[in-house]
C-alpha cells in the first residue's frame, strides 16, 4: 500500500486524491498540502484518514508519505522535486518540471546524481489507449517512416490567466512530449506563427490560435495548432504521415442522432474528462512501479520534461522573434534510457 | 437523336422532362402529355420545339414520337405500356408497371409476344454509384453467400395521399427491385409487421413506419424498414451481411461542422435530388440503348416489374392478414434472361 | 470490505474474479468454487488470502462470505440464488436467472417472500456508457416517442456447444433485456425467422443468423438479428427510431489508418473485452449498494431475469412453431418498481 | 452550340475534349491541337467533325473557333492566351495563367487594355459541391470570422518529372487559389517547409512532402500540405477554423465493408476522376456564360490567375530561402471586382 503525498488540490489536483482515494489500487492518500487551507480541509473532510500538512516542504518530508504527487503551481515544481529527491522519495510531477529549461536541468542532475529514477512527468496522453493504438502502428513500420504530424489541442475556453506563455508551457507542452513520444526523437527547431486572433481571445497578451511548427532530429515536422478558445469543444486531433500511410486519432464514440436534416454528434468540453481514462491507467501505472521498487518505462522521465522545457523555451522565443529558433538538445543520456 | 414524349409532369415528370432537354445527351423531347393541360404548358413554354398533345394515346401515337416517358398516375401505366408496345415503341415507364401483379402479367405477355424488349422500369437506384458499389461488392464473392439485408426507406414527410397500399406499392416496391437485383434472386415469401404508429402519420390509414419481411427463393431474408414521415431527412440505408462479412452503403458526403459541444452533417429531405446523379445516368443509358436499337442489360425490364408487383401483391395481403404471405413467382423467363 | 465469494471461474468468472481483486473498490473475494477444482486453485494461486471451497452451498453458506456471484453453469443458477436468497445474502448472477421461466418465477417469488432485493442480474449492456447515453437520449423524449428498434448482435466466431436455444437464451437474451431497459416496457409477442445459414455455422442444431422480431405492450417493435459466427469481428449494434428522429449507438472509437487505395479502423473479436468498462461499473455499483445494504437501482433485477427468461421462452417456441408467439407478461410488482 | 478549338489532348485534355462531346450541353468541339498530331488524330478518329490542326495559332484563329480550351504544356499558356485575347474569343485556360507571375500581369494587362473578360481560368474546385457547401458556411458567418485554414493535397503517386517547382506551381496552386476563393482574401506571406523526405520521392530535386504557409492580408493563416508521393490514394482535405466552429471537407462517400477484424472503405487514386463531377459543372457554366456573351461570376479570372503566379512565386523564393517571403499583391482591381 503506497502512501501518496498529494501538494496541490485544485481541479485537477483534487481529481487525482479522489483518483488515488478510490480507484487506484495499492495506494492511499495519507497527507495533502495546498495554500488554500480551508478548501483543502474541504476536499480531505470525507476521508479521516488524510491529514492536512500546511507546508508542502513538510508534507515531502513526512516518515508516512512514501511518494509525492506534485500538481500545485508550475512555479513550485522545481522545489518540490528537488527536496522529494533529496527525501529518496517517488515523485509523481504534473508538468511542467521546471517553470525554465535550466531548472528542468538543475532536477534531472539531482536526479542522476542520486543514481535512482524517482520522478515520473504527468504526461497523461503516453497512457490513453488511442495514442498507445496510434504509436503502435506507426512503431510497427507497417506504415514505413513518419515524415509529418498535423497535431490540433483545442480547449473550449481559456481561463482568464492563459496567455501566449502559457498556451506554451501548459499547452504546446502536451503536443510536444507526445510527439517526441510517438516519434522516439526530440526536437532541433522551433517556430511560432501567429495568425488572425479570435475575438474569443479576450486576454490581449494571448495570440489564440497558435501554430506550433516543430522539427526533429531526423527530419520530422510536426505541425500543432494551439487553440484554447475554440469555443466548441475540447478537441484533440493527431495524424502522422508515414511514408505509405497515413495514422489518424479518432474522436470519441458518442451516439449519432439523426434530427432536423441533420446528424450529429456530441462533444465534450470538459478536458479533465475527456482523458480520465488516460490518467487512472498513469496512476496506477506509477503506483504499481513504486510498489515494486523502480519506475515505469512508458512514462515521462524527468529527461522528457527536461526535453519539453528546453523545446517550449525555442518556442517562446520564437513568439518573439517571429523566426525558426535551434533547439538546443542532444541524444538522451544512458541514464534516461530504455 | 431520340425523340421522346413525355406523359406525365407533375414533380418526377418535369424533373425528367428538364433532364431529358438540358442533361442527356442524343435525345429531345418532341411532345408531352398532362392531364393538367395549363401546367404542362408552363412547363414546356422556354421549349418552343416542344408540342402538347392533351391525349396520351395521340402522343404514344404521334409520327415525331420514338419513345415514350410515363411518369403519369400509377394505374395509367399499364395502358400506355400496353399501346406503346402495340405502336412499337421505347418506353421507360416509372414503376409500378401496373397496379396490379395481373395487370402487370398482361403487359409482360404483350412485350413477349411482341418479341421485342421495348420496355425499361424506372428503378433507379440501379444506377445509383452507391448501390452499384455495393452489389460489385456482394457479386464479387469476396465476402461469401449473401445471407441477411437490412434496408431502410425513410422519407422526412409524406404526401397527403400517402396510406398502407402506396407505402407498398410506391415506397417498399422501391426495396423490392434492389434487393432483388442486388441479389440476383427473387422473393417467395412476405410478411408485413405494423409497429407503434407515429404521431407524424395523420392518415388513419397509414401505419407508419411499418417493416416489410421478405424472403428470397435461396432463403436470404431481408428486412426492410418503410417510414415516410420520419421528419428528420430523406434516408435510404442497405446493409448486406454475407458469409465473411459486411457491406453498408454510405451516407452522402457533406460538410462536417463543429459547434456548440457537438459535430453535425446536413442531410437533405429532398428525395429526387438525392437520387439526381442516378437518375441522369438511368435516362441516359435508355437513351444510348434505344438509339443504339436494342435494351439496358443493366435496368429493370417489365418481368422485374412483374416481380415486384407480385411481391406487393402478397404484402398487401399480409397487411391484411398479419401472417407471412406467399411470393408466387418463379424463375426468370429465357426472353428476360441477360 | 464486501467478501465475495465467486462460483464459477471459467472465462468470464475468472475475469470477474480478477476484476474484483484488482480493480473494484471495497470488495475482496474470500472463497471460489469451480467444478474444476485445479483450475480454480491455478486462478486463486496468487492470491493466497483466497480459500477454495469445493461445494457451491458450502461457500454461499460460509460465514467469510457476504456477497455470492454465480458465473457456473446456467442451469445451476436457479438453485445457487434461491440458497443465497435462503442465507439472506446478495447476489450477482450472471444472466440467465434460470433455464426456463417457471425457475426463473420462483426465485422472484421466494426474494419477495423474503421482504428484501437481493439479486442483481448480470446484464452488463445497463451500465455501458454508449447505451446510457443512447438510453438518456430516449427517455429525455427530445426525439419523441420510440417506435422501432434495430439491434444486431453479432460473434466472430460461436463455441462449439452453441445450438438454437442457447443462440436464445445466451445471446438473444441481452438484446431482450436491454431493450426493455431501454424502452422501460415489456415484450408481448416474439417471432424468430431463420434466413439462409452461413456456411460457418457448422452445427446442424444452429441456423445462424437468426432474426428475432418483438413487440412491446406500446406496440414499439425491436429487429434484433442474433449472428454468433459473422466471422469479421464482434459488433454490436442499436438504432432507436423515434418519432422525431433516430440515435443509434457508436462503433468504438480507433485509429483511422489510410493505406492502400482504403482507409480502415480495426475492430475486435473479444467479447468480454469491448464490454470491459460497462462490467468494471456494474461491479462496482452492486459492491457498493451491497456495502451500504441496499440494491443498485440501476442494474437488472431478478424480476428483470423473469421477464427476458419469460421472453426467450416464447422465442423458442417460435423457434419450433415459425409463428408468431404470445409473451405472456405482465405489469412489474411494486416489489420491482423504481 | 458554342464551337471550340481545344489545345493539347494528353490525358486531362482528352477527359476535357470528351466532356465537351459527351457530357457539356450547348457546346461542340470542331478543332483540336497537339504537338503530338498522331495520338491527337486517335483521340478525335470517332468524331468525323472535329478537324485537327497542327499550329495551334491557326487553331485560335480559325473562324470555326468560337472558344478556346487551353490545356497544353504550362509555358505556352501564356502565348495562347495572348493570341485568343487579341482574337477575341473566349478562353478556358487551364492553370496556370503562365509560367512566371510577371507573364500573368501581361496577359491581365492584355485583357483589360481588351475591355472584355474572355478568361475563365480551370481552377476546378471552385464548383466542386463539398467545396462550395464549405465556402457557403464560412461564408454564411455563422461560424464567425475564419482564422486559420489546414490543407492537404495528396496524390499516390507523381509523375516523373514531379520537382519541388512543379510542386509548387502545378500542386500548391490549387490550394492556394482555392482558400483565396473560399476566403475572399489573398495573400501577403509565404514560406515553405521541407520535412524528412519519403524514400518514395526518387526525383532527388523533390522534396515530398512540404508544407507551404500562407499568410492573407487579414491576418488569416493557411497550412497547406503538399505531398505527391502519399502512396495510399488521392486525397485533398481542408478543415477551416472559425471563431465559434470549424467546417470540414468530407471524404467521398464509399461503401462501408466489416470484415477480418476490420471495416474499412476504398479511396480512388484517380485525381481527374475524383473531381469528375467539378470538371462537368465547370465546363457547363463556361460554356453557359459563353453562349451567354458574358463571363462565369463563380470561375476564376485571370486576375486570380496572377494572384496565384504571384503567390507561387513567393513559394519558390521560399523553397530556397528557407525563410519568410512577402508576396506582393494588391487589391482586387475593379474590372475583377464581381
Amino acid at each position: 500500500m503506497l502512501r501518496v503525498g498529494v501538494i496541490g488540490v485544485g481541479a485537477m489536483g483534487t481529481q487525482h486524491f479522489l483518483r488515488l482515494m478510490n480507484v487506484i489500487h495499492d495506494a492511499t492518500v495519507t497527507a495533502v498540502s495546498d495554500v488554500f487551507a480551508d478548501h483543502a480541509k474541504e476536499v480531505i473532510a470525507p476521508y479521516p484518514g488524510v491529514r492536512f500538512i500546511a507546508d508542502p516542504i513538510e508534507l515531502i518530508r513526512d516518515p508516512e508519505v512514501d511518494a509525492i504527487v506534485i500538481v500545485s503551481a508550475d512555479k513550485t515544481h522545481e522545489e518540490f522535486c528537488l527536496e522529494a529527491l533529496k527525501q529518496g522519495k517517488y515523485i509523481f510531477c504534473e508538468k511542467p518540471l521546471s517553470a525554465s529549461a535550466a531548472g528542468a536541468k538543475g532536477v534531472v542532475d539531482a536526479e542522476i546524481a542520486g543514481g535512482k529514477r524517482l520522478i515520473q512527468l504527468g504526461f497523461n496522453r503516453r497512457f490513453d489507449p488511442a495514442y498507445k493504438e496510434l504509436k503502435e502502428i506507426i512503431v510497427s513500420g507497417k506504415l514505413g517512416a513518419p515524415l509529418v504530424a498535423h497535431c490540433a489541442h483545442r480547449n473550449a475556453n481559456y481561463p482568464a490567466q492563459y496567455d501566449d506563455v502559457v498556451a506554451v508551457t501548459g499547452t504546446a507542452i502536451h503536443e510536444i512530449d507526445t510527439m517526441a513520444w510517438l516519434c522516439g526523437d526530440y526536437f532541433t527547431k522551433a517556430q511560432v506563427i501567429f495568425p488572425k486572433t479570435s475575438r474569443h481571445s479576450k486576454n490581449e497578451n494571448l495570440h489564440d490560435p497558435q501554430i506550433v511548427l516543430l522539427t526533429t532530429s531526423s527530419g520530422m515536422v510536426v505541425t500543432a495548432e494551439i487553440w484554447v478558445n475554440c469555443q466548441y469543444a475540447y478537441d484533440i486531433r493527431c495524424e502522422v504521415l508515414c511514408e505509405d500511410g497515413t495514422a489518424t486519432l479518432p474522436r470519441h464514440a458518442r451516439v449519432d442522432v439523426c434530427t432536423a436534416n441533420t446528424h450529429y454528434t456530441g462533444m465534450t468540453s470538459d478536458g479533465l474528462g475527456f482523458f480520465a481514462e488516460a490518467y487512472n491507467i498513469e496512476f496506477q501505472a506509477w503506483v504499481d512501479a513504486c510498489n515494486a521498487g523502480t519506475y515505469c518505462k512508458e512514462a515521462a522521465s524527468a529527461w522528457d520534461g527536461y526535453c519539453a522545457a528546453v523545446t517550449t523555451d525555442s518556442c517562446l522565443k520564437s513568439q518573439k522573434s517571429g523566426l525558426i529558433e535551434a533547439v538546443p538538445l542532444t541524444d538522451r543520456p544512458d541514464f534516461y534510457k530504455d
